[in-house]
């Protein structure tokens, strides 16, 4: 039995989402909202110690870190296989998970926190100091922190932008070998890891990411968005 | 045919080297001096675009990323499995590795790099200049700019030593269970990862992790530099 605890599909919680519908696996569907802070909730925490999302539970045991689920899932579940047969192969796909992880991730949730500003600053200031003092990852905190202040410092959101259009320029020269997916034969979990973040690119950067300066990141998001798996994606977005 | 270009056993080149050592791998030792910059040569960029280290040569083949290049040497060579058969399990070995990629590495780099000021002030300007203009990857270069002008600031600093407490904490916590290794009961690549940082720790940050704030995990690095593949390290650092 396999249930999926995330934000719907955006961001890490994507990107173990779209695992399971590539895979066709069957899932229990647990949906939060992030702006009800549930994930900071006592009930949730038994789960995941330091409210973090996604999680994955499978059979009662809790898997966490959406590009470690993936592998997981990969692992356990053999049907479609979402990772290269051949080892080598394999490490250019997980260096390719990395990077996102570590570079991309981080320089998009500055800019994608920073647009949550006017959200939390609205929000009372002692009721923030209470959300605030209920987030257990001391991280998120700082986060919350500065986005229900003053959001980010220009020459913060400058230097995320850079690093936004170090990203956009690695998928150009990744998709260079012309083929559909990022690996050269076949679609894995790289893609999945970086349709996780790319779409936020357009949209919070349109002057970094479009069909002039990007075009081959702007085809194979096209390519994404025709996937099956990734149009039932929809079906996991919060009622507005 | 193995090759293993690195800096001698400490950080991330530390890491693969470990795990060659530890399942007793023969392979070529390309040992780079990083302080001749030899890592910034054209010719190593024709393995490494972006001067990165370490890397694996398998075959004529380049792996790169130490983490990645754990796991694919011990998907090749079946020879004293470091990752744990149950795939929860690996997924637990994924979680403790990742975290040292995103978080205890970049504090620690801090503090390292910090520490690399005298070094890097001595060097003439005008020659500094051209070091950094052959820096292929901007991360690097943004770095070495701010250990050869003023090191961080009191600030940053402040931030890194902070992030280095929450890593000591988390390997406290982690070998809460009493065994010998990070994970209950095996060792494995988690152990390699988190070798690869740790003891720079006690070294950088003394107040931080001693016998008194964290006995575990001094006891654990204990362990580990009793085990022979860890004192075989020894002679794969470069003549002083």
């Amino acid at each position: 039995m396999l249930e999926l605890y995330h934000f719907g599909p955006v961001a890490n919680s994507l990107t173990p989402l779209l695992c399971l519908l590539e895979k066709g696996l069957s899932f229990d569907n647990r949906l939060l909202n992030s702006r009800l802070w549930e994930h900071h909730s006592p009930e949730f925490q038994k789960l995941s110690p330091e409210g973090m999302v996604p999680i994955l539970v499978h059979d009662g045991r809790v898997v966490r870190e959406s590009t470690v689920i993936n592998e997981y899932i990969d692992g356990v579940f053999a049907q479609v296989p979402l990772r290269p047969a051949d080892l080598w192969l394999r490490a250019k796909m997980r260096v390719l998970t990395k990077f996102v992880d570590e570079y991309f991730c981080p320089a998009l949730t500055t800019l994608g926190a920073h647009a949550a500003t006017p959200f939390a600053s609205r929000i009372d200031k002692q009721e923030m100091a209470q959300i605030l003092s209920r987030m257990p990852n001391p991280e998120v905190r700082r986060k919350w922190e500065t986005v229900s202040n003053s959001g980010y410092s220009e020459e913060q959101l400058a230097d995320a932008r850079r690093r936004l259009q170090v990203c956009v320029a690695r998928m150009e020269k990744q998709l260079e070998h012309g083929g559909e997916w990022l690996l050269p034969g076949e679609y894995s979990l790289a893609d999945i890891k970086w349709f996780s973040m790319m779409p936020g690119a357009p949209r919070l950067a349109p002057e970094l990411c479009n069909e002039e300066v990007s075009p081959r990141t702007m085809a194979w998001l096209q390519r994404m968005k025709a996937r099956p798996a990734v149009q039932a994606l929809e079906e996991y977005r919060a009622p507005r």
